[in-house]
């Protein structure tokens, strides 16, 4: 867009908001150029700040008048470029727009507005002896529509479910312009789901303006353990027998060494020593339930040999456990300078095979791979380090990130557990649909953005546009659309 | 259709399928000119039985070409007229593609052809402790091809949900002609959730062809109690009750005095004398935890103040419980020559005030009227008796079943909990969306069906067709698309 044009059009968005909740100064943008995915990085036309529900509407509206392109963002926590702004788009902050406009703990929901805090939730159920169950590791800082947006999970989404099994209901605005409510409090769904529509849908059907989420009873009690082994494989083939057992444990965690390594460098974790894995397993519910399930649980663990294995005595040690696996993608952090978390998923019964073929091309490419990951869904989280500062490095990781995934198609598995499909994994989901698929998905999205300006280059490939992975540049970023720094 | 016309693609049909499984004669079509919504009848202009996927997406494509209007039909258990064939239309017969292809007791799933039946599922299921969870009264007819259609729920759906929670994958070919997979065995969901949109669309995006199901551990043990109560004020506030505790059971259904009277008629069930009222509550899951909210449950009905409560000692005391419970729709036909089901939805907290309405408004209008239903769910189904035969009955029938969905709506419930829209709700659509809504959902559906030939004529109203239940004819009557006897 040449700069003559830019003025007006900004102009007039200035003519939409009070004054200084339209940002355009460079000190400004720079501080919404990239999300949690931090290779990608690109400059908005400006930020907007709404305040209330009718400001975002007013907003939306002005760009599908504008044809002009729009990302909603809430902490920027998206690990798939979802909140990646586009070139000479405009970037909706909902971070205002964060007030739990009711909680009702008779009926067991909370209706928030987007920009609220997932672990706020949380905390406003907990007098009532009740919680929001998704739990992303971002939790304390991600937000409820980010989280509708990518169908958010979490380590207790094995027992629970993603975000989509939490959504009762939501008010949107379509980027048609078009204001619906779909759902509520009941559960009832009157035709297809269209709310569980909505949830996934990566910015590009509209912006959620109330939510109404499911509240559950807090678990009663937990029996924690962690359980240290010699190697991966013996970490994996606990999990399948645990799941084989019947049992249903709240979560099934596995954090391999490096990921150990990282963890223990950075919020002193300890672990038990001369271990090549690390797995978490945690009962919850009923004091009953748990009572009975434990017994079989520890029985399992001790028969699958691991070097050592502790269950959390008190609550102060089971928080300490899940302390360590949480900052695991932050810590891996401090071993390099820059990571990849891809978000593949396999078959459970296969885990260790994948886990097999990662090591052995980490190994063969050079590249260090620390693997942190939901074992009891399949849903891997391999972290590849790379230097960014070193020329073809990225491009590596990808090329390692892409194999990894296409490992995960082929095994029947999937390109995404919980992150999205965003801007970094676009190129794949070819791997996974039939053109046909892709075609029916595109005329769904049209339904609600028939001109195209919801977070455009998200989820979907341009035409034969060459995978993001390759060398050279993008198509998207030859036309501006995207750039990397 | 004039006569001249129908000829050649009535021909062309026939070239389809091998002989004999294109029945276009009087005597075979009159099988199928209603389903269980009794009060609509329609002559279709074939019916097509094909026997495998390929010919069902031949068929399909056919009906795309020719713009020629189709309804795929299992059972024609609908309660909502959702497989009424349309007038010179195809009946898309699918009971033939009836085969299990996979039972997977270690993943817990079965891949299952759109005719299998329901509970041919649960029972392929049983040698490996599983089972198939929702069970529709009328699951040992009803096909899973039509429970996804409209998303069937059931008693239990109170604890384990609708047909849309139990859906993993499905292969469908669509409107459009084209086949798509969507999701899988696994429960990764790419973008948003292409499973659950089909799920529930009446029929009006395509034919499933294969469908993923999950299966569930068997429940270790039941407990089943029968409490009889004066009025059914007293069963509504035990309801309230057992739900405040935070007890989950399986099911909670409520009988009237009139649904007794016929069950009783009809399969000779037992319910202890003087009472207005059953409730019938199953608690059901590991034996612990069964164990552990027996005693809450007992004390609860306890305070309730039932005439009787009989908790069931044996599993043919269970049996004979579901059994009055199950016959109760069939029954209550042999009380009254035809009748009206409906399925609205009211918050739970306002259950008894919904049946004080529905009691006053019956005998208001000098109309009979049966209430079993699912009491958990605040999902209603009033059964209005009338005579067919008595010339303004069914419209009599029809405008009380209006005013009690109107109720529901306003209360803030929905115009349907289970059953569907079907023919038989479109006009109260609009009840409960707005214009922006609907055509929000029209263009969903358009991305399916842009030739409008899957089942046209359900779920949505014409533009400025009068309710159906008004006097005279609809407008589609008018039109030849729908026709009453």
């Amino acid at each position: 867009m040449a700069r003559s044009t830019r003025v007006p059009v900004l102009r007039r968005l200035h003519a939409l908001l009070p004054a200084g909740r339209i940002l355009a100064e460079e000190q400004h943008l720079a501080a919404y150029e990239s999300d949690a995915l931090t290779a990608y990085r690109n400059r908005p036309l400006a930020v907007a700040v709404p305040e209330t529900a009718d400001e975002v509407i007013a907003l939306v509206r002005f760009c599908r008048d504008e044809g002009l392109p729009f990302v909603a963002r809430g902490s920027g926590t998206s690990l798939s470029g979802g909140s990646l702004p586009l070139v000479n788009g405009i970037v909706i902050a909902l971070n205002r727009l964060n007030r739990i406009l009711k909680l009702d703990p008779a009926q067991r929901i909370a209706v928030v507005e987007p920009g609220v805090i997932n672990l706020h939730v949380t905390a406003a159920a907990a007098p009532h002896g009740l919680h929001y169950a998704p739990d992303p590791s971002s939790q304390p800082i991600c937000t409820i529509g980010g989280n509708v947006a990518f169908n958010a999970g979490g380590a207790h989404c094995l027992k629970y479910g993603m975000t989509s099994n939490h959504v009762l209901g939501l008010k949107a605005v379509l980027a048609t312009g078009e204001v619906v409510e779909f759902g509520g409090a009941g559960r009832d769904q009157v035709g297809p789901d269209w709310t569980g529509l909505f949830v996934g849908n990566e910015g590009l059907f509209g912006i959620a303006l109330e939510v109404t989420l499911q509240l559950l009873p807090r678990a009663e009690c937990y029996h924690t353990v962690l359980a240290g082994y010699a190697t991966i494989e013996q970490a994996g083939d606990a999990v399948a027998a645990i799941i084989a057992s019947g049992l249903l444990p709240g979560a099934i965690e596995i954090m391999d060494a490096l990921a150990l390594e990282a963890a223990v460098a950075a919020v002193h974790a300890e672990y038990p020593p001369g271990c090549e894995a690390v797995l978490i397993v945690e009962l919850e519910g009923p004091r009953e339930a748990v009572a009975a399930d434990r017994g079989r649980l520890d029985a399992i663990i001790a028969e699958s040999r691991p070097v050592e294995a502790r269950p959390a005595r008190d609550a102060a040690e089971r928080l300490a456990i899940w302390k360590g696996r949480k900052s695991a993608f932050s810590a891996v952090g401090r071993l390099s300078p820059d990571f990849i978390v891809q978000d593949g998923v396999v078959p459970r019964r296969r885990l260790g095979e994948a886990l097999r073929h990662i090591d052995e091309w980490s190994r063969e490419m050079g590249l260090r791979c620390a693997n942190v990951f939901h074992a009891g869904d399949g849903n891997l989280h391999p972290l590849i380090l790379y230097d960014g500062r070193v020329p073809g490095a990225l491009e590596q990781a990808e090329a390692l990130a892409g194999r990894i995934l296409r490992m995960c198609v082929e095994m029947g598995g999937s390109i995404t557990g919980e992150h999205g499909v965003g801007v970094e994994k676009r190129d794949h989901l070819a791997t996974m649909f039939s053109a046909d698929e892709i075609d029916c998905m595109q005329r769904l999205r049209a339904a609600f953005d028939p001109r195209l300006v919801a977070n455009p280059g998200k989820m979907f490939a341009e035409a034969g546009a060459p995978a993001l992975t390759q060398h050279g540049l993008h198509p998207l970023e030859r036309a501006g659309v995207i750039s990397r720094e």
